[in-house]
């Protein structure tokens, strides 16, 4: 999904931000701006959002000498999820249809997101969204993909995010399939990381492996060969949020899509509200067509 | 007042509003933003961000060869307050205090702006406006200064507003002032300009003058050596608006500023809330001190 025009804006948003969030520094604010503001001036045709925030990150660690500026809001979000860990799996067990609800808490989840979305307000997001149909119908296609599937390869977003994906893991393992997943090759935006996966017991259920790209989605282009070498062997392949999406929109299944909308970008490519929780199929083939 | 940095993406925001209000080819709105955002990226020091609107509307004239975007518009808007004009002048008549009343209204008729405010709802605006207080404590000195004086520069802001502003000139020259009402120096945004002037019949109540500046506001720098003797010589000035304020919030009274609040950063520089209607003298004495 490249850039529109409505994002452009958003990016400087974004990265003021950022920078708040990195330094107290008014000074350093104005030149993380200004290098934004350059480098989106000269923007090359199809370059996605999401490298647009791998740059603008870089450049605010280098010019706040700040090298995980979000750590104490993924620390805070990860302890928020994990408290309401226990009550959110005995939703899942009691539910007649625990891949949905787990599916559905999962997508909830994507509401933690400090780039798209830092007003977000967690516990309003779990009780809309428990009450909300699941947008998209591609439910009957995931559930049987989700049954026949030996190993599949989830590809998270974000911390606090990560929490709610154990949900859905669980179930995948309870049906019988090996999970690996997949976090962020180092620390940006409020992304999950292998740390992340450590602290809230991912590598409990599944595999856990980096991508490798230090960007608040997963850019194929710059993968590791490794994480590269799953993704086009996986059966079954879930990826989460808005910036995993924008990186593998044109990318064949067998892909799905799980995320809440956030932006009226988004919701207007998907045609879904803003707000929605969506499941989506990969609309393209192997060959490239949509 | 100078450009804040959470101006920084609204001016992408509003460009991109502009652009597709000048032109619907697309390549032509990814030029005008990519040269709004070189421009934002070596801004000097100290631009108010009616400099940045100057220089974005002058880039879009060029790029999109349209002389006056907002043509249509402004007459659409003229047209909607002229029809409600007779009904708010019986409201102005028939309040215990018309001049209190024709303050507010003058200020409900701001919030007619397709640059900070695109999205605006005119009828709820009038609605929640002539319930509401007027912010600030300045209307008593505003009242003593508008009975002693026999001439009033009053600096107006947008088409459509300029009809609700005719209610308190003819307050003004009700209490025996003259009035000189300012329009800018040719079409940029939806500001009004002399057509607009005459369009609503404003040359009937007042001396209509151009500021000679072509921006979204009053920039002493830059104005008509004519309309700078008018100001400096002005017993009483009222400027109308966001644009006016950020140009002249710096500047010795007697100025007073009549605006609705309609950016959050206008409202944290004035400590009122979003939306508020608020009259408020300058704070700068003719020393330039605040």
């Amino acid at each position: 999904l490249k850039a529109y025009l409505d994002c452009y804006p958003c990016f400087l948003r974004q990265a003021l931000d950022a920078a708040r969030m990195a330094t107290d520094d008014a000074a350093t604010h104005l030149r993380i701006l200004q290098g934004v503001a350059s480098l989106i001036a000269e923007l090359p045709p199809e370059t996605t959002p999401i490298e647009v925030g791998m740059e603008t990150h870089r450049l605010i660690r280098e010019l706040a000498s700040c090298a995980d500026p979000y750590r104490s809001v993924k620390r805070t979000s990860n302890d928020h999820a994990l408290f309401l860990l226990p009550g959110l799996r005995q939703r899942v067990v009691e539910s007649p249809d625990p891949l949905l609800a787990a599916v559905k808490l999962a997508a909830v989840g994507n509401v933690i997101d400090f780039g798209a979305n830092p007003g977000f307000d967690l516990d309003r997001a779990l009780e809309e969204g428990w009450a909300a149909d699941l947008g998209g119908s591609d439910l009957p296609e995931f559930r049987r993909r989700v049954a026949q599937a030996r190993d599949i390869l989830y590809i998270g977003d974000n911390a606090g995010e990560i929490v709610f994906d154990k949900l859905l893991v669980e179930q995948m393992v309870a049906g019988g399939a090996r999970v690996t997943f997949v976090v962020r090759g180092g620390p940006v935006l409020n992304d999950a990381t292998l740390e992340d996966a450590s602290y809230v017991g991912m590598d409990e259920l599944a595999e856990v492996v980096s991508s490798g790209v230090r960007s608040p989605g997963t850019i194929l282009r710059d993968a590791h060969p490794d994480f590269l070498d799953r993704f086009h062997r996986a059966e079954l392949m879930l990826a989460k949020g808005q910036g995993n999406f924008e990186g593998l929109s044109d990318v064949a299944g067998p892909l799905f899509f799980l995320l809440k909308v956030k932006c009226p970008v988004i919701a207007r490519h998907l045609g879904e509200e803003l707000g929605a929780l969506v499941l989506r199929a990969s609309t393209v083939d192997r060959n490239g067509r949509k």
